[in-house]
């Protein structure tokens, strides 16, 4: 059965309010030489068959999985 | 300057809700060739450098970027 993998980030431009309050906490911590931290989301599905897999992770990825104005994607079929 | 990516994944066994409900969101939608769906988090970090790069991602996986209870992860250096 195929595994795809999805990568889901804020498209450039989108302020990421998560990554800087991570990037600041790791500051406090000690690890002064991280210069960016951003934050996605990953997604995991398994596919009972491969018929238009790339077809149908396009559209998954546009009408729920992601919010296309916000955010771009990198998938991975295995 | 090495850019790490970090998947963090909940551990097996860990109910993962989120994953569950886009499972049930997607066969509402039309797409019931999907067995199962999974959520995790996906971090993109810089660095000024890469001395000591392992054990750094290590160490700030355990304090701060995972719950290790709960998350495992698995991270690249690229």
């Amino acid at each position: 059965m195929p595994k795809v993998k999805i990568y889901v980030t804020l498209r450039d431009g989108i302020l990421d309010v998560q990554g800087k309050m991570i990037h600041r906490a790791l500051g406090s911590l000690g690890y002064e030489n991280v210069d960016e931290v951003k934050v996605g989301k990953y997604l995991q599905l398994e596919f009972e068959d491969d018929a238009d897999i790339d077809q149908k992770i396009k559209k998954m990825c546009e009408q729920l999985l992601t919010n296309p104005v916000i955010e771009d994607y990198t998938y991975e079929v295995e």
